[in-house]
């Protein structure tokens, strides 16, 4: 049986306040919670209501369906619930290509975004402070376990940003071609605002403008998702890798 | 004042069985709505707090904000609701790129895809019977216009693939990969369903199967969301053409 304490604790976690102040996260479902367990995350808790999972028995606790509504965010609660500890990360390194955020707003574009740098082999997304948390539960969801393979770190963007010694790219109207433009193996690659794009003050960091081209005879679009953004430049980056 | 019976009208448009019936949908938003006025698409009625709109006068009704309330599908209605007819559209040509849909069912995907097809100037999108309708309000809403500039068409896909002459593409896991692939200026590119990915009827009709390459040690994640893999696929393809 759960305690009210114990729910209003796991309910807590729904917000950014109550995340940061245990350093915990929900992750919910099975195939959610599978891959977190295989992963470097430390499991603190396990509310399950059949007992499948490979975890220490002692983390496990057995719930009831109606319980288990109680503390799931979800319409449809899908068997389990997991609380893991938020992991401290290690700082960006100054090598390979990295992936940084100034202020992504929308949970589903954070998540697909986690899940293209999983999929192009990028070890560090690095978000400013006002990007959404990857730990809000929509983020988690939408990683759909690529969470566990990328380094995600909140810092003052413009001072990580002031401090680096490897080019930083920023897409832009009037910038490079990416298609002809010289792309290094190395390099931070910035994305901006759902609305507003990047802010001034991080576009005076950027050392390399670029562009994705539009075609067809009309040029009417205004401008892509970003999360599709992020896809064409992780691929065009990637691709002359192989090509070398 | 708006009637019961042009309310109850208005709303039956906000599902797919209404929208057939009336050959009409829903557009919302001062911005939306501009851009459709300026397109090809003809306009049904206006219903509008402001009177700022170009439009035929006889089409234009001013209604209070309770009354757009009533009638709109958004939280925060935005100034106006308009409504527009359905176009027949044109069958889509054997002729430069093509994208089609396989039982794609996420609205935001859709409308994303709409807007990757603008971008990359593909005139057709064909879709599964069993895609999401693209006149869905939540589908205009994300195309952001882009819808007025591509000529999407509902078909028996199977039977549409069957007797085409062009080259159809499709992706899977074991195809040819897409950065070192030969890609023509014509052919048709199908995306799958968001679960599923492909069906295997439509599989048996595709002529060059073509895989994104994963990059880095651990090749875990499952799948790049589908807007997402449109957006590589159509970069890809397009940016050959600027090569030659």
């Amino acid at each position: 049986m759960l305690s009210k304490n114990q729910i209003k604790l796991i309910k807590s976690l729904s917000q950014k306040k109550g995340r940061q102040q245990q350093r915990s996260f929900i992750v919910e479902g099975i195939k959610g919670i599978s891959e977190f367990l295989k992963s470097d995350y430390t499991l603190k808790n396990l509310y399950s209501t059949k007992l499948i999972f490979d975890a220490p028995q002692d983390l496990i606790v057995e719930i009831s369906e109606v319980e288990l509504k109680k503390i799931s965010a979800l319409k449809n609660p899908n068997t389990a619930l997991a609380i893991f500890e938020i992991p401290k990360g290690n700082p960006p390194q100054d090598d390979g290509l990295i992936v940084a955020l100034d202020d992504v707003r929308d949970p589903g574009n954070l998540g697909t975004i986690i899940r293209l740098c999983d999929w192009y082999g990028i070890k560090d997304l690095v978000c400013s402070l006002n990007t959404v948390d990857c730990y809000n539960a929509k983020v988690v969801q939408a990683t759909m376990g690529s969470l566990t393979r990328v380094n995600v770190q909140y810092v003052d963007l413009y001072d990580y940003l002031e401090f680096t010694r490897i080019d930083i790219f920023g897409t832009f109207l009037e910038g490079e071609n990416i298609y002809s433009a010289t792309l290094p193996e190395q390099g931070i690659i910035i994305l901006g605002n759902e609305a507003n794009g990047i802010s001034e003050a991080i576009e005076k960091t950027v050392s390399r403008k670029i562009t994705i081209p539009q075609f067809g005879a009309i040029k009417e679009t205004e401008s892509l998702n970003v999360a599709n953004a992020t896809a064409i430049l992780l691929s065009e980056f990637r691709r002359r890798t192989i090509e070398k």
